[in-house]
């Protein structure tokens, strides 16, 4: 199941609303559940810098079905998954990335956002991805 | 000069317009005067292969001011531009980029379209560049 | 829809037959509906130059929902996808990539066959596309 | 000595016979003893990241003859291949990814399995390797 176009826009509009209350300006990304990017806005201000990264974010959610946030304290020196940034054409693997579940704990895809602190990041996610629902996983395998 | 997101986003929403009167399922990407990506849509049922397409189309419009098109009649064999597909990580020369000019004669980004016939492709990033303007630019050096 | 592991199998090892039948060394790849690879296989004595052309046909047939042939027809000098190869992370145009298409009209994902002549990698592809259903896709927008 | 498809095929069985067994959804693949890529299987519900981590944690493994994991002791920070990972495109240097190595002491080829933990993913690639030999190499130089 992939995410509509028009979900896709919901969720980037909340976001974009998240992204104003707490005065920043981000880059976000929704991609499908394979990982293709369905939409994308940049923010007026917000970092160039921030475009791969919000849109890679978004990718490495829904690769592994889980935050971005959650790779990386397993990736960082002498963790489990040391070096896993190398693959899929470059992770990012610091918050801001969920998966987008909806209400049938399908992962419909994934939401990146990139342009300020990790956790304005991350709470600016948060907000899109529940717009459509949540961005918490029935245990792996979970329907895509 | 950059484009606004309220402006890519208009000028999207119009291109989607045009592609539903024309039947058609697209990728529209709008890039900024620096060839950054500003916002990007995938219409539901267009081509995951033209989600870079679009993109790339976007940013080669605005690589050189000019229709992508035209780009694509000189990179022909023996022509005189033959494979300047190659530089820039990847170019794509026929049409349907095309660069967004306002009613100052300024280029403030480029959009890009992909998903259906060349022809169709042309016609709605000319519908979405219009929206904002022209795609036609003074004579070079214009201003960005 | 995805192809399933089990028909990905299915379909490479009846394209192996086929493949024997005609006195040939392929290697056959099995992308699902996101272009994400499913299923390879190399024969002994393949060309080892054929794995990324059996892996970015199924690719290409699966972004266009097309026969990668009908692509490399278009994509000639002065046709109007002239270039379209430098797109996606490089496709490859000509035959031997195929959609497999469902009893249902459904594009499930694509096979992609490379090792000898073109003629011969089309009639591997399609043994291989037919043993799930055909390589025929109902007008677009197909469903996925 | 390259690994043949049968044997290729043979190994992944195995390793798909594993991971049903602990319960787990893998991807899994097999290069010969030039790296170059023999079979791959990814198992329904396998994560579509994991795809390029298998694949990359083989050609790990069968281009420094040892398993990936012991690589990856010798690439953290202040380590002696601090960084080797910018390598060949690409490298995956924990745990998952073996060598294949026939009742010879012959290195044939590799296994890399990626889609739950490491320590599920190094079992499962062992299971492969053992299949066909072991996954221990005689001191360097191997014969290849």
């Amino acid at each position: 199941m992939h995410v509509t176009i028009e979900n896709a826009e919901r969720a980037i509009a909340r976001a974009v609303e998240k992204a104003r209350e707490i005065d920043t300006f981000m880059c976000i990304a929704v991609v499908d559940s394979g990982a293709d990017l369905k939409a994308f806005r940049r923010m007026d201000d917000a970092w160039v810098g921030s475009i791969d990264i919000a849109i890679k974010k978004a990718k490495t959610a829904v690769f592994f079905g889980m935050p971005t946030g959650e790779i990386g304290k397993l990736s960082q020196p002498g963790g489990s998954l040391y070096g896993i940034e190398h693959s899929n054409g470059g992770l990012i693997t610091f918050p801001g990335g969920l998966p987008i579940v909806d209400e049938n704990g399908v992962m419909v895809g994934a939401i990146g956002v990139s342009g300020s602190s990790v956790e304005n990041d991350h709470a600016v996610a948060l907000a899109g991805a529940q717009a459509l629902g949540s961005a918490e996983l029935p245990s792996h395998p979970w329907r895509t």
